[in-house]
């Protein structure tokens, strides 16, 4: 059994808006949200998405502070008329809304941070729920909406709905607020993470290890969870950094007397992107891509995080055969002889890449994403990942579950751990 | 005033996982859910994400039954130990778990699909709440969990977390008991979209067309989100397909004899990658990208979709300036002269992408995606986008606020729509 749930504070989310709840955007502050409260070690209890209407911000609010001391929302207060938010929050608490001077200067900062000058024709941001309290916002335009009350001490934050304002406005503007009120109540919340691949979730606990789970039991909370790459099981815990150090080496050692340790590929949470790049970057190795089915989604990862330019060269995106042998030197011979997606042309589209970037590595990817394309061979699923050093060149073929959109995710994570083994000189020629 | 909500079907969602609010991982099955019940005209009243705990499913499941009709569940039903789902939605109904051959032979099936045998050793599918219904999982192994309570017309369905097995076992297993059990009951919904490009939401509705938003609630509800490109402005309504159109092609005059219509690029849903993909099909048209900035995800959203590769020719991704000069023959005078972010480079490495990949029409991306890298004369997230055909070339410039990822994303937007406007001719030489 998990152990009892630490007394720590208890936060409730609720994202407010039509657009989300009718398919037209998906949300990201929730995903944002719970990484960020994780960290700062507060309890995330739940997130209720509800359409913008006055009944159903009263029963969600209802829900969340019965649940939780601290409910944030995000949504519904910028300056269109679909923004039934502010009103009902104020008639939650029975306040009025009157015109406050104090919140038309925090508009006008607001603005003054983009050039702009804001008057009170502009929109109605300065009239605001009497006793509340509003909030710079650090990206936008609209003022955070806060209110604590202190007779029941709860805590109301309300936020913007697009996320560059909502992650900002919280960590700068609703996370001091927080601390203020609820001073001496933080605690730290940890996890220790086993990432592992080429084996299936039923295999590790019904086969492989069927004691293990109960073993890590014994740390903290179990739980597991397929990822692009594989399976990863987390145990998580309260406690300091010397408690958290101490469960991991034991928890590492477990893992690695076990049937499971030649799948484990990380003892972490980081994503296999940051990895490459700081391996590279500390190595001071550059490397270069070679996409065929990923369609570039690999570069993409690589230059989602800054600093890419200083380790990563680029890529060719060589969808068509004829972008293979034209950018990439991939001979027509091997191309008509073994095909697009083959041992053959993906190792020549490393070493093609390589070349053609002067890099120190290069990896490439070619396979049948789907829906359509595959043979009785060469199924639907199937990858050839390419690798092309100074010392090594070859390829692996896997075959990968999902729709089209899933198998390019896996794909690409999949070259980017293969690119990660091959600067680690972990990968030793067939 | 909106028009008075339609007597339709509510659903309401459970996610349930602690992975999801410990930010593990994010959902994917609740934007899907939501564009799916959007389309069978079914209400969708709300979503709550929640712990794996017989407490929180009690309390979700009570709001959601109290405002739906149907209650969807996504999440615990693996068959590891952290599921404690089935055994919390028996004891809801008061049903107890026994052991069950009818479910063991859908789980049989479930495992023959991957070609796997599945023993009552396996794990406990076969065991199942009494009088509940177990359905196929046409990606999966867990059986699906379905309750029909005939006293309360309230019906429950329980399906994976996995967003592949979840959307399955959604469109094949569900909606048939939807519909057998409240058949008669559906109604359709709508929505008009006018999707803008250039102009700032506040301006739309305070300078440019301040009684637009009331002329639009004429027709249905009205609601308005910043979207990649610009701001979408969208009408939802109940009807049939004949009053949607009808509706569509006035709001379409209303507009268009507006102050927006300049900045109005689609009538419509259709996500830009689509629109190019389709533009370029229908008029047999081949095209290539030259990325820098962006990195790949320009050419990653063309290839999310299948067909992307018979009028797709492929990309270069030029990181490094020599890749820029060695792959795409940017002169290094124009690199040194000008700068990688700059009207004439961003010109030459259209012109090189649409030589190299012999392409009827390439798009080039050169910019500053940050949070560093900008300068007084070129600040961050200033993009220039190069476009090249048989009778023209150029660049634009555009500057667009965000965090990195934010900006990659409007940047490669921005370029597919660039690339459209270049293939429907519309780009007329500076």
């Amino acid at each position: 059994m998990a152990p009892t749930k630490s007394s720590s504070l208890n936060v409730s989310m609720i994202v407010i808006g039509d657009e989300i709840l009718s398919g037209r955007t998906s949300d990201l502050n929730g995903n944002w949200l719970a990484k960020f409260l994780f960290k700062t070690g507060l309890n995330f209890k739940a997130i209720r998405f509800i359409q913008d209407d006055q009944n159903e911000i009263f029963k969600a609010l209802n829900s969340s502070f019965e649940e939780s001391e601290i409910v944030i929302t995000s949504g519904g207060i910028g300056p269109t008329l679909d923004d039934k938010t502010k009103n009902s929050l104020a008639s939650y608490f029975n306040k009025k809304i009157i015109e406050r001077d104090d919140v038309a200067e925090i508009v006008t900062k607001n603005y003054i941070q983009f050039g702009r000058t804001w008057t009170k024709e502009h929109n109605n941001y300065h009239f605001f729920p009497e006793d509340f309290t509003a909030t710079n916002n650090p990206r936008g335009l609209a003022p955070g909406i806060t209110y604590f009350d202190h007779t029941k001490n709860k805590l109301l934050l309300a936020g913007p709905g697009v996320p560059r304002e909502f992650t900002q406005i919280v960590e700068q503007e609703f996370l001091p607020i927080i601390k203020h009120n609820f001073s001496n109540r933080f605690q730290e919340n940890f996890q220790t993470v086993i990432r592992t691949k080429g084996v299936a979730e039923e295999k590790i606990f019904f086969e492989l290890c069927p004691t293990l789970w109960q073993e890590l039991e014994n740390f903290g909370k179990v739980s597991s969870l397929p990822h692009t790459i594989g399976i990863d099981i987390i145990v998580s815990y309260y406690g300091n950094l010397d408690e958290h150090n101490l469960k991991l080496k034991k928890i590492r050692s477990i893992i690695e007397l076990s049937q499971l340790a030649t799948h484990v590929w990380q003892y972490g949470n980081k994503p296999i992107n940051e990895m490459v790049l700081e391996y590279a970057n500390e190595n001071k190795f550059l490397f270069a891509f070679a996409e065929s089915c990923t369609g570039g989604l690999v570069s993409s990862k690589i230059t989602d995080l800054s600093g890419a330019s200083s380790t990563f060269l680029g890529g060719v995106i060589s969808y068509a055969n004829s972008a293979k042998s034209h950018l990439l030197n991939v001979q027509d011979d091997t191309l008509n002889k073994f095909g697009a997606v083959s041992i053959e042309t993906a190792t020549e589209m490393a070493i093609g890449a390589r070349d053609q970037f002067k890099a120190d590595f290069a990896v490439s990817i070619s396979g049948i994403a789907g829906p359509g394309g595959g043979t009785v061979q060469k199924p639907t699923g199937t990858v050839v990942i390419g690798y092309a050093s100074k010392n090594i060149n070859g390829a692996r073929s896997f075959i990968f579950p999902g729709d089209r959109i899933r198998r390019k995710e896996r794909f690409a994570d999949m070259a980017l751990l293969t690119l990660l083994e091959l600067m680690q000189n972990r990968i030793t020629q067939d």
